[in-house]
């Protein structure tokens, strides 16, 4: 099954979250096969991310959006933890600080932008501010609604400048985020990351539906694809994911660097080197 | 075996580590029991980076150094990579831009503390001020001399207000130095990375050594100490790296921070809401 394919929001198209089944999983199930083949790509991933850093010409920036308990942060835990720290980066958008509202809504997602052979993980991002932003009035619509071409420009200066763009939306239903927050009710571990707003952010289901339809539909590109992802089922979610990440990865055909050195002469080196190392042993001083 | 006890460089102690066997492992073999406790220790650390994240009042800050080829990365990889992504950050540090050159030498390092909750990582630090700089004189003697101080000064700051200092210089021989380079040599995959500095940087061996050598015995205190780990073996390493850090975020005896909500009301509230989601299910309009 070719994930990209199904679930990539097509330039232009017209989202209806209502048609897109969240429970849909293509007939697998949560068994050794599916999770195998999870581990293979995410393993595929961490290949592929050592290229990317060897290559030092592309980068990847991984957006995560979604209600409330819709997995960004299993996404990251499950998909993403096993890549190599000092080539990735998770950068959460929280609300805004007073010196990051003294500019405009993408200064503060510009300075968190990858840098060339590093993938970065916007847990929530710019699409926030098309968002909460819109569904509480944080701004009037003259404003939010401006936003939507202001981000693809964005995002094409990213693209141009060699970062490729994948957009997650978690797709869960209203009865699946009400099972996972009961879940943390039950957990006392989990107890204190329960805020009364968890509750209050709930009621706005249908706004916030609305607000990820329009900035599906109007920003999603194939150079800064969003794709909807079914998320009621987390094992389904993380093989989709995983397969999307590692396509995406492969098709930028990257390739090692050249040596820089001459190889044959630091293998001479070497071998004095040790030679040196030898005679200081055998003569006490090491 | 407490490692801290054993590899703390004492404050005030004048370090030398010729008397400090590389090679040590204390009858440890690379054996199922040792990857055990090594992944048990790995394990207990992510439950209390948890802690560490939920309390939000500490932070931890490593501090990882030792000569080329001496296992900076594999510490990264092998004991750190569990930790959960989002609240870990690794932050290198490579020559000084043209802007961090034009401030004080622990301005880029100030900016990259960990925040409270969070676990950073230094590849490299503000000790390479007195020792790259050092070693090729990029800076007086004047300069450099008198930045333990500074650094010691500083260090103390961050202790007080709240992040815990774990410093690790990873020791190993000029032999297994040399034996890990020309593994790189053999393998096509690590051919690119290698430098000619890489080969010239060891020639450089013993003025390094005095240079870390006189950094151990000024800047290791209780509240941030030194740790020199034998580092021939990488198991073992692992093993005494993994140990200590749970045993010094063990000891900070964090407590999960008290729900902030009236969890029977918010109950309630689950209830009222899955009722009204069976009952648009039911008149089908869910």
């Amino acid at each position: 099954m070719d994930y990209r394919g199904k679930f990539m929001v097509k330039p232009g198209e017209e989202v209806k979250l209502s048609k897109i089944d969240p429970d849909e999983t293509f007939k697998t199930d949560k068994d050794a096969e599916t999770l195998e083949l999870t581990a293979k790509y995410t393993k595929e991933l961490t290949e592929l991310q050592n290229h990317l850093y060897a290559e030092n010409r592309h980068s990847l920036l991984i957006v995560l959006q979604g209600m409330d308990a819709a997995g960004k942060d299993g996404v990251i835990n499950h998909v993403l933890a096993p890549l190599n720290p000092q080539g990735c980066r998770c950068q959460p958008f929280k609300a805004p600080t007073e010196l990051e509202l003294a500019h405009d809504f993408l200064w503060r997602v510009h300075r968190a932008a990858p840098r060339k052979g590093e993938i970065v993980i916007f847990n929530r991002s710019h699409y926030e501010d098309v968002l909460v932003q819109r569904v509480h009035n944080l701004v009037p619509k003259e404003v939010w609604s401006e936003r939507y071409e202001l981000i693809n420009d964005f995002e094409k200066l990213l693209w141009k400048s060699g970062t490729t763009i994948v957009k997650f939306f978690l797709h869960i239903s209203e009865e699946e985020q009400l099972k996972r927050f009961k879940q943390r009710l039950e957990d006392p571990e989990r107890n204190w990351k329960i805020s009364q707003s968890d509750y209050s952010e709930r009621t706005y289901w249908d706004e916030y539906r609305k607000a990820f339809e329009e900035a599906l539909s109007r920003c999603s590109f194939n150079h800064a694809p969003w794709y909807v992802i079914p998320s009621n089922h987390k094992y389904f979610r993380n093989l989709a994911i995983s397969q999307i990440l590692a396509d995406t990865l492969r098709d930028l055909d990257m390739q090692m660097p050249p040596c820089k050195v001459d190889l044959e002469k630091i293998r001479q080196e070497y071998e004095q080197a040790a030679e040196t190392i030898r005679r200081k042993k055998q003569s006490g001083h090491l």
